[in-house]
């Protein structure tokens, strides 16, 4: 490029305390203020960070290594930078702050590594695990919006470990999805499927960020729970996952997905359900109601509470696409 | 393992205020005080990041994926996270903290992703690029200690492109290393070599580093520069450059590097020198006088600008290791 046309501020001289300032000024130029917002507030952040802790070179070094090494392992099949955001509790944060739920809603949840996108399309009454040593277990659900007005033909992700506690795409001779499929709500909002009651289960901790996990002497324990996803538009997307209550790991979840509401006790199939859903009689029984929010009732809370959060920073701003901005005009 | 020894606070209906602590209390069983320390700020930086923002799930999402590809862009010879680091000036910043400079001493700069640990050591005199288009220069140095007192056998890494703005390494086909060596500094503290004019280049744009620098209308081009580092045992190791003043991109370095210290103008070789050097006279000539630092000179003065940097933490704090941590006794 013709170095004339460079039309950044000029920078020389730069030390520990004008580095950030001259930083964001040669980013000012981005033409996507969301962009340009966001990183004005990543440096700022990753400055500050260094400048607290006086972070060395050594420590720069370990932790670049440490992140390539994160890239690195990841797959097609994992995703080590998403498992790392988890255990930071940065994924459970985002998800709070993207997904706000009015009372009465069902919260989300962290979505975890292991959803895939090729679950096939399953009808009602499917065998979503085929694993023989798991212990059967009937899940019949409910999809209602906030009125308590059943929601048909709701997509439903549902995903959930073997026995064993692996995830189908955990083999390394997986030939077809196991433990996952795409469901559909009926006319009545119903879904149902026959699934194995849920395990314990270490996340993937034989890479860095397990040995991070073993530096900060943190166990790599998730509690038992099954995995949902909902989508449909004109509703807000919902990430989120049932957790049986008792699990030893209840209150230590290392991802940080564990929340009152999301908490269920198994039952039992009676005689009656045993005859209509074609599963043994004092079978487990897992049951849930979801209730999804509209888009709108869920915009215009992320927006007022995004309103309110952005008063707090003490700058003028704007929200732009519905996202905070600042306002420089 | 047991999940009776789980020794951790209790964590349940985590929400998008109590995370942060909570995500502390999780870490806080860290052995190492200074890495506990470290992550206690960076959590708390991160979420901060997040909730400032209202960080959306696609907007992290995006940015997990960036990070997964700079991970997956990292070879044996391409570091793109030290590159990610430098164009948002933290390199230059870990540098300016981790080796502060007593006036008079030469400040140091960024290492960038070029440096090898292949480079052949070699005599005063040596051929240090073989490239036939490049514009011959001597380079005559000295290596000084703040009294002006020449420190002799100090080891000396040069690196620098060929004409055309390459490292050796960048060429797929390189065998040996070329524009590269280990140098030693003589009895009086001199070190010469027969390099090439160094050349402005952009940094390696080709991959995620380079697509970010686009979406900021950011330039990735570096001044012309010859890269120097020095070890001594006794001395702070000192990672620095010397750019060629005037060059268009001096006041627009894609990485923050330039300082007006290390700016230099070339000179040209007498003809005393061109028979004492076996170079032709009137060929270009750079010079510098190094001056290192001694290991007790960079602690004191380190630890002295840390201790000033923690008070402004309003927070009780001591050094651990040269390093700071809370003071929680």
């Amino acid at each position: 490029m013709d170095p004339s046309e460079v039309k950044i501020p000029e920078m020389k001289d730069l030390t520990i305390d004008n580095i950030t300032e001259n930083v964001h000024a040669i980013n000012s130029q981005c033409p996507d203020p969301r962009l340009k917002y966001l990183l004005e507030r990543l440096v700022t952040h990753v400055h500050d960070f260094a400048r607290e802790t006086r972070l060395s070179f050594a420590e720069w070094e370990a932790g670049l290594q440490f992140l390539t090494q994160v890239g690195q392992t990841c797959t097609e099949v994992r995703q080590e930078f998403i498992l790392l955001s988890d255990i930071f509790g940065l994924s459970l944060l985002v998800d709070s702050i993207d997904h706000p739920k009015p009372k009465n809603s069902t919260e989300g949840t962290v979505l975890g590594p292991f959803h895939t996108h090729d679950a096939h399309a399953e009808e009602n009454g499917t065998v979503l695990h085929h694993d023989p040593d798991g212990t059967p277990c009937l899940v019949l659900c409910t999809v209602k919006d906030t009125d308590g007005k059943p929601i048909p033909n709701v997509k439903i992700d549902v995903w959930e470990t073997d026995s064993k506690g692996f995830y189908d795409v955990q083999y390394e001779n997986r030939t077809t999805p196991d433990g996952r499929a795409v469901m559909e709500s009926d006319s009545d909002g119903i879904f149902w499927f026959k699934a194995i009651v849920p395990v314990e289960y270490p996340i993937p901790h034989d890479g860095p960020v397990g040995k991070l996990l073993k530096l900060l002497k943190r166990h790599p324990y998730r509690p038992s729970h099954m995995h949902f996803m909902f989508e449909k538009k004109g509703y807000d997307h919902l990430v989120t996952a049932l957790y049986l209550r008792g699990d030893p790991y209840e209150t230590s979840d290392a991802v940080f997905g564990v929340k009152d509401s999301l908490l269920v006790d198994l039952g039992t199939v009676s005689k009656d359900q045993a005859s209509e859903y074609e599963v043994k009689e004092g079978s487990k029984l897992m049951t849930y109601d979801f209730v999804l929010v509209t888009d709108t009732e869920a915009k215009e809370l992320r927006e007022k509470i995004a309103m309110e959060a952005m008063k707090a920073q003490g700058r003028k701003m704007k929200l732009y696409n519905g996202l905070p901005i600042p306002d420089v005009d």
